[in-house]
């Protein structure tokens, strides 16, 4: 479809090739067809890393993170002279996959948690037998699975020791998988 | 490495096959290799899809993350009834990478953000030239490339329109990639 459209917008105004040909690739790249770089923007590598979260114990995070929602302890970092640790969680490794850093300051135990931040949001195969795991595990499902209240996808929370909402998503939907 | 391993369990140990057979596929899902389901965690798909912030003018940030920060848009919904728009930006598609869900609240323009969530951070190639085209599009560099304050890592910070933190990572360590 945006190919198509490409071709057809090079063979209706054939007077003005260089300029059209920069629109096509445009609209291919936008369209995630190809990544020739056709406007200013400088990175093409550019993904997104990870998401950072302040906790106020670490240890109660990571095992929240790794044993109840089954992500793996990717690695962690001492700053003794910043008396913070860094520690990045995950479902895959950070050279392939979005992560989650988790920040511990030693010297803070609790973080106001705002309005604006919402969650992450995991994809799930079976979203009730995901719930029910994170529950025989000591995880607290604060929504039990079920249609958003707008639309037709299926979600769940779960929220971390912290207070963080996590989303459950069942990846039934061709948009969310 | 891990194949290797797992192998050789089987190999010297050739008594307790289904036994082994789980704790060499355990080694190996362990290390992202397979994803056979042998532990009590239900969900081998499972994979972060998004980040959810709240902002409070939608085309103000979806402005700053397309054409500023170079991301995608990639679906976006109005919910009359609930009085809000989700849209999801990202540099992927969401089915292979994880993205930002933005949700505008339409009756809400300014959230408190709270001092718990950090930031989404962004893996680039060329920090600076990053930050140059990111201040050329009217972007807010609040933390010019340099060190990381403990550590070696070079970092910037920009800021979106809320005043969510945005993180830029130089994609020259190892760990980092």
């Amino acid at each position: 479809m945006p190919l198509a459209l490409s071709v057809e917008i090079l063979w209706v105004t054939p007077t003005y090739p260089f300029v059209l040909m920069g629109t096509a690739l445009g609209v291919a790249r936008h369209n995630g067809i190809c990544c020739a770089q056709v406007d200013a923007w400088p990175d093409p590598l550019m993904r997104m890393l990870h998401t950072m979260l302040r906790v106020g114990d670490l240890e109660r995070s990571l095992t929240f993170y790794t044993e109840v929602l089954g992500m793996r302890m990717l690695r962690r970092k001492d700053y003794p002279s910043g008396r913070f640790t860094l520690a990045f969680v995950g479902y895959g490794e950070e050279r392939d996959t979005t992560v989650l850093e988790l920040t511990h300051n030693w010297d803070t135990s609790h973080y106001d948690l705002g309005a604006g931040y919402g969650h992450i949001a995991l994809g799930v195969e079976d979203i009730q037998s995901v719930c029910d795991a994170i529950r025989a595990k000591g995880g607290k499902v604060v929504r039990e699975p079920g249609p958003m209240k707008h639309g037709n996808t299926v979600i769940a929370f779960v929220e971390d020791p912290d207070g963080y909402k996590v989303e459950l998503i069942q990846l039934s939907s061709p948009a969310d998988r």
